[in-house]
């Protein structure tokens, strides 16, 4: 049902490796120990930006005077290497990802990606949070980087991850894609949106087609799961049946929208030049939402 | 697949029926129309506790000098009545649930339980995030309090929901529930955790069910989703299957779990006196996954 389980490349930031080690993070003398392992090392990162050399991320040695309380224990690797992230006091101009960041995609194998989009969204979050929401004081890492706490009134915060909802919605053998303003030229992908307060995922895919397309839906399914770190998404992959395929757009959200009949996306997946759209990379969770519609409706054999 | 195909009662906070109106947010003018609409209503809430009369819901007409600014317009009812929730300046002592909050979802019925699920997390978030995390200033709700902006440097902060796994790890006919301290005597449940940044929900079911309990799990199902509103959860339903039932419990989170049959699931869910534990109550998203569970092994005529 989920990418892990069929032979294709993985969605990117999927299928991390490493041992978060919960019980280590709120135990200080764990954590110091941990931290002084000669083993451990450092994710380096230019800002918040991936350092690949030689097809894998660098990690680097701990620096002889680094302070534990300025990094992120990302986890213990296979190879028992604890690894962490340094924090950056102030983003500044890095919080805009570059394309290097979406690259290294196709430069590392897919535990590295994995670890560098947790480390990313771990590190944009501190940078976004050294101050309390609730009483605007300035607030510190604990646990190991995996929350923050106020030196005034005391409120513990935790990173954000913010669900959002990306969908295919199915009429008479086509599905809709659609494309949002300033995209690549003939891109077009899965719609989607945030899930809001008080929604289940259904109601939110529902909610999400109708305000951007005007299609209302029924039966949304869910088909898989993706992370994605510009700058904290959990990106939710469903298709949704719909029984009318009239359109009316949400012109300031999607400059355009069309229904594609197997055919066509098969040949956006395969990038054919006369393909009827630019398909999404394998990156993307919309890659494999396209893939796992064509193996659903034609069978596997038929998929790209 | 999800609740509201199914002739059960739905999960609490699930059902929804306002418009949420996106455009009518970002625009000024149509705001204040809204609010200025003589069918437009205030929902009562004491702090961020529900106000129930009759078997309903409190609405009240807006009083004559209140400000758009201070309310969250939470969506157009099917009865076309704009329908608003106050801002409170200082949560004080209200952030604690009490039990009447749980309580409504037997009280009322499902679509103003949603409704109420929607006002309390929006109403907390505000609550929560009178300051700007990322430089200390005040802020102040925009987006008919869809959303946060400072005063200082600009952020703009949207409102958290925090996607949590909740999860049966199953293996040989038997399901894997567990109570935290502190609950209610003989109270088992799914276990759950929050979903951290860098992960699918896939990963988040299998890290968490080996955190607690020490089950390595593979073959993990997404069964349905429920907002949770205390404050801000999604909660996200999987079955998840184990080839090994032997389990290391981490006593910090768990009390004790235990692997239950489906006779033995059937008799909690029908309150039998000698069932081998109580059941969660159907307003909890656990309710309908066990149902779900026994469905599946045993066919709908055997579900609770």
């Amino acid at each position: 049902m989920h990418g892990t389980e069929t032979r294709k490349p993985l969605p990117g930031f999927v299928g991390g490796t490493l041992d978060r080690v919960d019980p280590i993070r709120s135990n200080a003398r764990l954590l110091a120990q941990t931290f002084a392992d000669p083993a451990a090392r450092l994710l380096a990162m230019d800002g918040l930006e991936p350092v690949e050399a030689d097809g894998h991320l660098v990690l680097e040695p701990l620096a002889a005077d680094a302070r534990v309380e300025d990094h992120v224990l990302l986890g213990i690797d296979p190879a028992r290497r604890p690894i962490f992230a340094r924090l950056i006091a102030d983003l500044g101009p890095n919080m805009v990802p570059t394309p290097r960041s979406r690259a290294i995609a196709g430069l590392v194998p897919a535990e590295e990606v994995a670890l560098y989009g947790t480390a990313r969204s771990l590190v944009h979050w501190h940078g976004r949070h050294r101050f309390c929401s609730v009483c605007g004081a300035g607030t510190q890492p604990v646990k190991a980087g995996w929350s923050r706490k106020c030196d005034m009134c005391g409120s513990e915060h935790f990173p954000r991850t913010d669900p959002v909802v990306i969908m295919l919605a199915e009429h008479a053998g086509r599905v809709l894609v659609g494309r949002q303003h300033g995209w690549p030229q003939r891109r077009y992908s899965a719609l989607a949106g945030f899930v809001e307060p008080g929604e289940t995922i259904e109601e939110a895919v529902a909610r999400e087609l109708y305000e951007e397309a005007g299609v209302r839906v029924r039966d949304v399914r869910y088909v898989m799961s993706q992370p994605w770190p510009f700058p904290s998404s959990l990106m939710i992959a469903c298709v949704a049946q719909t029984d009318d395929d009239a359109l009316t757009l949400d012109q300031t959200e999607i400059e355009h929208a069309v229904w594609c009949d197997a055919d066509g996306v098969r040949a956006a997946m395969a990038e054919e030049v006369d393909a009827p759209f630019l398909a999404p990379p394998p990156m993307a969770v919309a890659w494999h939402l396209l893939d796992h519609w064509l193996a659903d409706v034609a069978g596997p054999n038929a998929s790209a």
